[in-house]
């Protein structure tokens, strides 16, 4: 589950009509603002991708007259994988996203087991990466999963750095539709000796 | 979310040692089967192929002290992609699976949206198909999402015959390790002209 709390950006100083403080923070929530990105490549038939649905055990199950089944007892699961994949101009994708509200990326905000199926993702040949959001700045990058898993196996710290991840990764473009064009990055880095 | 009728077979007339009749029934869930050949070809790192979560609708959870948090309210949502996909030999694959206990499969079994899934992953180069499984003979085809789209489109009936299906897919064989071996089909009829 992502978790993307309501960070306020630091005041910008300007007031509103009525003499109180103006916050220009917009808002950002990248599950929902990834949700709307593919539901727009989906209609315009650019990609079909998904987020997966949350995991969870069901463990008890009321089945009411004339009414639908009703779950009155269940737990979140941790998911094995990541939350999206899909398919892009013939191409299995595969992703993992992430919001950091702090200068750098922990490394526990992610699973062994999603970096094992990245690593699998990678070695049968499909593409794999990561969408981590610093929600402070409002900015979102995609980060090739080799060099995240290289780095989490390898790396001293406990963490990517903000700088790591700005220049080894690739920011996304921010707009109204798509909202996140990520698949741009893909056409960019991904397809770029292919012809669109 | 398969359903599957835990079918007897035919009574085969043996007896048992306490003179009880005997039934050589052996049992087959459909997606407890291919979840096990998934984890299979997974474990053997052939492919990496998932089935996804049921989706569900939230409503509510309690957040007790010192404990998990607990779904106490939560609805069972109708899927709007194919329950399985993945990658394979550098492929994205996708399929849905199905099983009837009478001798053809009613397209009530299957929704508008998942039959649309399926157009758009064979129309951005993806294989799609579906697996059917026909309890009562204990028989498994794979069939290609081409086919079966068409028919679902054009044919008057409302329904595929057994024959159709046993004429336009192919029979997956069946075993322990793995217990449904459909890449196997996959390798024959999909990869037939690569090198493996």
């Amino acid at each position: 589950m992502v978790k993307y709390p309501n960070l306020k950006k630091p005041n910008t100083g300007h007031k509103s009509s009525n003499g109180k403080h103006f916050t220009a923070y917009r808002g950002m929530n990248l599950e929902e603002d990834l949700n709307r990105s593919n539901r727009y490549y989906l209609e315009t038939d650019r990609a079909v991708i998904y987020k997966k649905p949350t995991p969870i055990q069901i463990v008890k199950v009321d089945y009411p007259r004339r009414a639908a089944a009703k779950i009155v007892e269940a737990y979140f699961q941790k998911p094995s994988t990541t939350d999206y994949n899909g398919i892009y101009r013939g191409c299995y994708v595969d992703f993992e996203a992430k919001e950091t509200r702090v200068d750098h990326f922990p490394f526990q905000n992610i699973s062994d087991h999603q970096v094992l199926h990245l690593e699998r993702i990678l070695r049968h040949g499909g593409i794999a990466f990561l969408i981590i959001a610093f929600t402070s700045i409002e900015e979102v990058y995609l980060l090739d999963a080799s060099y995240f898993c290289e780095r989490y196996h390898h790396s001293e710290k406990k963490s990517l750095s903000y700088d790591a991840i700005a220049k080894h990764g690739h920011l996304i473009p921010q707009g109204y539709a798509p909202r996140l064009n990520y698949l741009d990055i893909l056409d960019t880095y991904y397809f770029k000796d292919q012809t669109s």
